[in-house]
């Protein structure tokens, strides 16, 4: 099997970024990625775009025209809230297969100025037509886990206040504001036992990474990153019977485990999509970073904060780093790859030598439609 | 490199089809893909759905889960018009990577009862802002290539009388009506020199393939149609000095050639994306099947008719048999594998044995945004 390394990585600052356009973040993120590369436009053969909330057909083209790059096969992809992660795997496979070389991951979106809410399932859908949105899917298993576990809403809370204290030290992340458990306890109820401060906000923002296979990065840089696993699959949409087990994240991370060769107890620091705190919790423990149940134990030890052995959503997270639903999955490559060179700052993971990314996105018959979850070695 | 062969194709009826939903399309197309390779939807690894007015997000996995495929990678993709050449292609890269054996490549789109118009440019782009939309674009280049080559209204005509001919012989196909030159030239007039029976309609549809690689192949059927070559590319995005030279073109079927190791000489027949019958002409021209200026002479002696040594668009192409956006570049490769297996009745190109299918979509900077060309050879 070849290996693919990510060399360059870039990203915009995550935010409500009125007046900035769909494809100058695109450009940005892109332009930041391929000078961090130190390669030439020009060199990059293939190039994959995730974004959902479409503002124009062939977005990729017309972001990355800007940047010199043309002349090359360009593809949007979307699965929800993993598209960015796609766009990823997509240029992973393309240098899986022997065809290409460099590969260029573009991920991007823009939530405001956008016209109707954009967060909100699509007509179509059966959620949709019964008026149930993410918000109350994420109640409804935080629920269950309350009654299965007694996790309380304090501990829920504090997922919250650990994320937005990471954001702190990330100057992309969307919010830069420590919180109280008292402070998220109070904001506004969105969905019981929900409140605003427990759900990811509205953002725009890009990210982009440059792939490229052993060989290749090699001429580049001394210090590749590679991608030791990508690991992309579906819902079973059947009904779920336990709200708080998620098939999805055990079989994704399972498969990526198995492709890295490792397990969960040789990461260092892993990314996860905590759209809601519920999630942050239901994730952990279903990709196998604690045993079910036990992730809140962990929580009040303080197992998961920066500094521990094992910090989740050091970025900040979706929470407060913020969710441009396209880019989200490009946007954790960065974050990987800046803590695996060392180069994370405030809230560098001390010595990290392995770490995950985890997206998973939209909803099919009351399961999640698509997990991707990513292992990176430095 | 690894070998891929097309085993299986299934496609709806393209057409106005008032009360089915885009699932239902997209089911009956899968489906048919599945029982024609004879397979267990359980066995395809992985799955791409082109589609580009979507519907909800995630519609590959909302529609794919009514044929018993889940808990696999699934991914929409996106490239305007060439969407469905996408979804092809990337299932084919799949392949070529040496991780899946057999994948699915779905193609659908609804346009009717979809609310605005959404064959036109959506409002970011610079071409929406002044208002330029496909069909200006086509009669600009009709235009040009009426002053620079002498081609006559009369002749831009026959090209949608030919194409509804073949049309007319294909079940399939959204109209089964014959023209007269008088006819088209009669239809109301988009911009001028089109008339509307020169432009593709409005139209809902699915088409679904299956492909594998070589070894797999032998397993299923006597009849593999391999996958000689798949390109994709983008545009330049820089002003056209001449609007009858499509760079895009000519440096996708050029790789494709080469890939194949073939010349255009050594095709049988060829579906070529004729969403106006101008475009059938430069198109034509810029794939190299005649020289610049020379396909109007052809088309004169009938050269590209059924029955004779070369025809384009036996299925009746996009003015007869309609463009379901997302679905078109799968259907193409539906009408080739038939011809190319010998099962096209009595449209059937007489024994073909290479054929190319050609897709092109977006504009970009007044360039087309992305080109693709799949050669398949039985």
């Amino acid at each position: 099997m070849r290996k693919v390394a990510v060399i360059g990585v870039g990203m915009t600052k995550f935010g409500k970024l009125i007046g900035q356009s769909i494809e100058e973040l695109g450009v940005r993120a892109a332009w930041d990625a391929i000078k961090d590369a130190g390669i030439n436009p020009k060199d990059i053969q293939i190039a994959y775009c995730g974004n959902v909330i479409v503002a124009r057909d062939v977005i990729g083209q017309a972001i990355l025209k800007d940047v010199g790059i043309n002349q090359i096969p360009i593809t949007r992809v979307e699965d929800a809230c993993a598209s960015g992660s796609c766009a990823l795997r997509e240029a992973w496979l393309a240098i899986m297969s022997g065809l290409y070389d460099i590969a260029l991951a573009l991920g991007v979106e823009k939530l405001t100025e956008q016209g109707p809410s954009p967060l909100s399932y699509k007509d179509r859908s059966i959620e949709a037509m019964v008026g149930f949105q993410p918000a109350g899917w994420w109640a409804m298993r935080a629920q269950k886990h309350m009654e299965k576990y007694g996790t309380t809403i304090e501990q829920l809370a504090k997922i919250s206040v650990k994320n937005h204290a990471n954001g702190c030290l990330n100057p992309r992340s969307q919010y830069q504001k420590k919180f109280t458990v008292d402070d998220v306890l109070q904001s506004p109820m969105v969905a019981e036992p929900l409140t605003l401060f427990q759900a990811t906000p509205i953002s725009d923002g890009g990210a982009a990474a440059i792939l490229c296979s052993e060989e290749v990065a090699k001429k580049y840089t001394t210090k590749p990153i590679y991608i030791a696993a990508s690991a992309l699959t579906s819902g079973n949409f059947e009904q779920q019977g336990d709200l708080t087990i998620n098939d999805l994240e055990r079989r994704c991370s399972k498969q990526a485990y198995e492709m890295a060769g490792i397990g969960p107890e040789d990461l260092d620091f892993a990314e996860v999509h905590d759209c809601f705190t519920i999630a942050e919790i239901v994730r952990c423990e279903n990709l196998g970073f604690c045993k079910p149940g036990e992730y809140t134990k962990a929580l009040d030890e303080g197992r998961w904060d920066l500094g521990s052995a094992f910090p989740i959503n050091p970025s900040g997270g979706l929470l407060s780093k913020g969710h441009p639903i396209g880019a989200t999955g490009v946007a954790q490559i960065c974050e990987l790859v800046w803590h695996l060179r060392g180069e994370a700052g405030e809230r560098q993971v001390a010595n990290a030598k392995v770490a995950l990314g985890h997206c998973s996105g939209g909803t099919v018959a009351g399961d999640n439609a698509a997990c991707a979850v990513h292992i990176l070695k430095r």
